[in-house]
């Protein structure tokens, strides 16, 4: 009896002092992940503005800055409580808007969800590129940060302080957001480019098909694209929330699927006899990320490269779909972030350890991933048709012509630049 | 009493095990906070060369490459003695000159104060750019890293071997440096541009007003913004200088200020009916991280929010000021680090938790804020007037006209684009 | 006897948690490292991009991106069984090809390993810009990612599941990879050099002198070399493989080193009277962080700057020396990587705490450098070779006029700001 009351008292205060530890190593990796998700949203602005015209850089830039500043007010306020507020319902939750917390944990677990609740809202801003005004981008911006991706959200990952989402009941899984974060505001940017229409001769008004209308500057399309993937691997392995021997595994897979994902794009042009593009090979890379995303935690790394080629190749058909169907998506964040998380959603069922190719868990993602467009898309193209009627969202043709940088902020990217040597400043 | 002995058995171990582990948790969020603070230093060059003009592009960078390389090493031999070696005096260190260490940890400490030295001194590059001469400028670098930052830091943060600085006795907040590194850094800037005077056709020379010298690459503007946001993630929550379950509220504050920067100079931006400039901004967010540097451990997210917002409009008024003034900052650097740095560090005081609007705090934080202004101003001044008299700090007519990359370097940012067609590539 | 037993229950349980929280702390930590690691491949595509022409800018970016996800994924495959892999022979490993792992922690260290090899790997990029066509370029960087780099490096750092290389065997001291990473690519980037022919135009054919042909954007030129010198904090201290408090050491030793690269390299510019070039200072920190890579861990913050300085020095006298030889390294990847990596090599066992300048030592570096020489070179000029008479690798003059973005990519990295002309949008 006294060797069992040793054993008790010893594993008390051992119990209570691992909990420290591990708070504090959590804390510290969760911050640190949520830094590198921080720095995505730069690697969105770089490739976005990267694969926009010069005379639309500024404007571009300047929605990711905004959307993410005033996407964390308002996250802060309403849709971190609407996510992860008591959720009797399973539809949403109700408590803890404008949170305070009695401990600490919640504080770090706020800013990462922050961060990702920015991540899914600027995926608009680079479909929708070069043709849409900015108070109506940032209203939106602030609809889907507030309440659209929130509410989506608690259904997957809700309950954080009690109840739990009705996907989550069924057993959908989707770790750090294939669906959750990216196919959820890729179906928002797909609601926005059917209200604001393609770009001014972006089709041939004859023939409809699409002209080419390239990025000015591809040197940050892959500084652009080489941040993201960086990001990544706080996206991913952060979303575990544990400092854990775990996140290895997890890292590696999205990695992994990355680097497939390039590899399967660049075969493709490759074999076909076609030059190998920057701008899709980079998003094949993307498209293995959004892909890897649902189920980095849980498949071998076998199998993690073999969601990300495929993912490859969904990005770039889905590329040439969209143009055929005379949607102009002006960085191709749909194909990355919808069609590929769509892929990743049902990959992450269909290879999942130890149980791989299980109908059952194959047809709740497929639920989850219904789910998510049929929440998100009308209620977002409700939304920026009202923007649209409003406020008003697309830019005229003369505000194209000169550039949304003009119209819109009255400033130049590269004023020395300008092959029209409008702006030259006045001393040189 | 066989009990009483079991637990203190149990006891010393579990203490001595967790101080290992601790300190072993402690270096690897320093060092991560520490790598985040360098990459600060890449924000300050890219935001500042992007608001110069790219005739002097590469002198703009290659003053804080240089200011990084020549300030760690002053700071190593001299500075860190001088800041944070025994104080018997309150008013600067006297041991530590080339410090050798016996344990660990300090060397993990002197590289995050190293890189916050290079922080504080880089500062006055952008204030100063496109009319100051590199080995001028870079001779005043090493004085304030090695002399005037770490004398003024060691009244609020001296003693790590022993003794206390003054201001440090007094009760004095400033928990990441809002004071001590930013306003230090941004009065050595005033100094800077009333000594080596505003930029050739800055203002009218008739009229005095301030005529826009517009930036030549607003893209790097941004993702300069970005980094440097990135970096005060190390920079706020590193300066706990510890893993620890409390950095999560510190990083939320530091992020929600500046979130708030930004929004209220959008605002005022907006609001007024005039276009939302990117350069304003960005400096909006900066501001709003500057302010809350000095209170980011010790006040709630609300707070943090007003603490930022404020921030914001300061730098937007601190702007039309100086132009008033015919003061010639190049990037904003006084109103962002100074003006925003003396408001963080009076409402560390004013929303302390838990006793808020404490009017003995707040008279602390601004004899804090008062030192630090006699103690830096007039000695940068001084320095930069002999560093002038001597081996010249500006630049002349000619050399201005030509830019400094010319002039000073020999080389060209952008051989290729430059519309003078002055240094085209031999060979294409 | 029961106090004996009550010690003995008390260490039992406090080893295997303290084996577990160690764990959790080294994956977080050496994920943090991998991610930093991960990161300097952007800085090596800025860099190199950079001091490339515009018309090359996106294939060099491309070969960068490109080496780096099929790199991967063949060391997945082969190179970690060859390196890591039970070593017998001391040559090479013979399992863990394609590799499936029980425990957790093999994942983390794969992953990281990962990252060396694509670093290694993608030094040859710079020096062969501007004139090696993409094929056969992405074919060496796999056979070297997946033979090259790996055999050497199993001798050094190999036997992680058993065994021992011969070098390591020998007590060869390479901490971080200045032989193993450094100088393995500074080889194969030699031997494809010679292979390659200069770029058209390098060297007069008459005199034979050089002729510069400057970077394009430099601005990008110091951003690769900030990225890169933050991501050595992850290269350099990662490789303890721990979340240690030794690291703090390691990682100051790293910077002072790079501090004191460009310190000595400006130093020389300076005092010669010369112009202070941005793109030599900044070659010059990275040759001290490529010097400082094999002995961080094992000498002191005094001579590490030592280790630097010397570099620094060696990186101008070979840069010079290789324009004498009629060797166009387009980047001056040889003298950083491969000159400083030798360097470097002798300075751990030349400064080696606690028993420096001890001859044995040195000549066991000695033996390690030279080793990697006679693995390296002949069989990358042999691969070349082959190469260049199958596939191809030289571009052709016409292919070099017009640019590799062109004729590899059918891609303008900055359509608008082309002085040509040539591929302006057709809708502006």
């Amino acid at each position: 009896m006294s060797r069992l009351l040793l054993l008790l008292v010893l594993l008390i205060p051992a119990n209570v002092f691992a909990a420290d530890a591990d708070l504090a190593l959590n804390t510290v990796w969760v911050l640190v992940a949520a830094a590198l998700v921080f720095f995505m949203q730069t690697g969105f602005a770089l490739l976005e503005s990267g694969m926009a015209r010069s005379k639309n850089a500024v404007n571009v830039v300047m929605k990711n800055y905004m959307d993410l500043c005033l996407g964390s007010l308002i996250f802060w306020a309403v849709g971190f409580g609407l996510m992860f507020g008591v959720n009797e319902s399973g539809f949403f939750g109700t408590t803890h808007l404008f949170p305070q917390f009695d401990s600490e944990w919640p504080y770090t677990f706020l800013l990462f969800q922050m961060l990702f609740a920015a991540t899914a809202t600027t995926i608009a801003s680079g479909a929708m590129a070069e043709r849409t005004r900015y108070m109506g981008y940032l209203v939106g911006a602030m609809v889907i940060t507030g309440v659209i991706y929130p509410v989506f959200g608690s259904w997957a990952w809700g309950g954080f302080f009690g109840g739990k989402g009705w996907l989550a009941e069924m057993g959908f899984i989707d770790f750090a957001g294939s669906t959750v974060v990216h196919a959820v505001g890729a179906w928002c940017a797909l609601a926005g480019i059917l209200v604001v229409g393609p770009r001014l001769g972006r089709f041939d008004p004859v023939t409809g098909k699409a002209r080419l209308i390239p990025g000015h500057n591809l040197n940050n399309v892959a500084l652009g694209g080489f941040i993201l993937w960086l990001g990544w691997f706080g996206f991913n392995a952060g979303s575990l929330l544990q400092g854990d021997a775990s996140l290895g595994k997890i890292a590696l897979n999205t990695h992994l699927a990355a680097c497939a994902g390039a590899a399967s794009i660049f075969l493709c042009q490759a074999l076909s006899g076609r030059p190998v593009l920057l701008t899709l090979t980079v998003n094949g890379s993307l498209g293995g990320l959004v892909a890897i995303t649902a189920g980095c935690a849980t498949m071998s790394p076998g199998y993690a490269i073999v969601t990300g080629a495929v993912a490859g190749a969904i990005v770039l058909l889905g590329t040439v779909m969209l143009e055929m169907l005379q949607l102009d998506d002006a960085v191709g964040a749909i194909p990355v972030h919808g069609f590929a998380g769509v892929w990743g959603t049902l990959a992450a069922g269909l290879f999942l350890q130890p149980n791989p190719f299980d109908l059952h868990q194959l047809g709740v993602q497929a639920v989850g991933s219904i789910a998510a467009f049929l929440w998100t898309f009308p209620l977002a193209f409700i939304m920026y048709w009202l923007l649209e009627k409003s406020i008003g969202l697309r830019a005229t043709h003369l505000q194209q012509q000169r550039g949304l940088d003009f119209s819109e902020h009255a400033e130049n990217g590269y004023p020395e630049f300008d092959s029209l040597h409008l702006h030259k400043p006045i001393v040189r």
